[in-house]
């Protein structure tokens, strides 16, 4: 998995954080990584729907819905994709006695079991939101939440 | 995750079919797959104790504990290595409020969200076993045991 999945899930913690848009440039400051390419995961991120873009001087990046409804899946097939990690290629094909016409990703029982474990993976990422994180946050770090507020806040 | 995990599965899967040890040759053939590139997972195999490996004219390779005792999740060490999908970078270190001698792999939310994850993953290929893909194959494909071992012990 992509460093950007890291990135892009302290990006949206952050911004639920956050009482304004904030500048790519800002927070790619506030964890010293390079602004261009975490740009590039804010910006795969609106494409998902999960955050927004507003231009001009005051413009920036905010949550483009409740943190409830951003789940820890829904950030990761945002910067990595929809592709399992197990990709079946189906090598039954090949096999003496394996049938050219048959659809191993789904009938394949390794194909099977692999999906199987990917989909527990998923349930529990999708069973856990952005909200959950802040939760967790202010638990463990009860500090964090106007700290890092205010600090996103200065320009 | 690299297509070798795929192979060394359905290599594991062959093996404890086989009545005598295989060439990794003969296995190539079988899903004629390259024999080199083959090789390489048979013997990351080899190392993890999963197979064996005979030296010899009628050598080969072989099953090195029973199929029972080889987990889904063995397999996929034994190629992709024990680290795990998420890396977690510690990118808090940097922050502002960052604690610079803190343990984030362990102590961020958001780490342990995705720990989470992967483990719910590793949990799912630990309860499946090499043998629990037979008897998925001995239901869906009965004939592919007999098959499969006639093919193998041809050389």
């Amino acid at each position: 998995m992509a460093e950007g999945v890291e990135w892009a899930l302290h990006s949206c913690l952050n911004l639920s954080w956050a009482d304004r848009p904030v500048p790519a440039a800002r927070m790619a400051a506030y964890f010293d990584l390079p602004a261009p390419y975490l740009n590039k995961q804010l910006q795969a991120l609106a494409r998902a729907g999960i955050v927004a873009s507003t231009p001009g001087p005051k413009g920036g990046f905010s949550l483009d819905r409740a943190p409830e409804k951003i789940t820890l899946l829904d950030v990761v097939v945002a910067i990595e994709g929809p592709e399992p990690a197990f990709r079946c290629a189906e090598i039954l094909h090949a096999s003496p006695f394996g049938d050219r016409k048959a659809d191993y990703v789904a009938g394949c029982v390794i194909s099977q079991a692999m999906s199987a474990a990917e989909l527990a993976w998923k349930k529990e990422l999708a069973g856990t939101t952005v909200a959950d994180l802040r939760d967790g946050v202010a638990r463990q770090y009860p500090r964090s939440e106007d700290q890092t507020r205010e600090w996103l806040a200065q320009r």
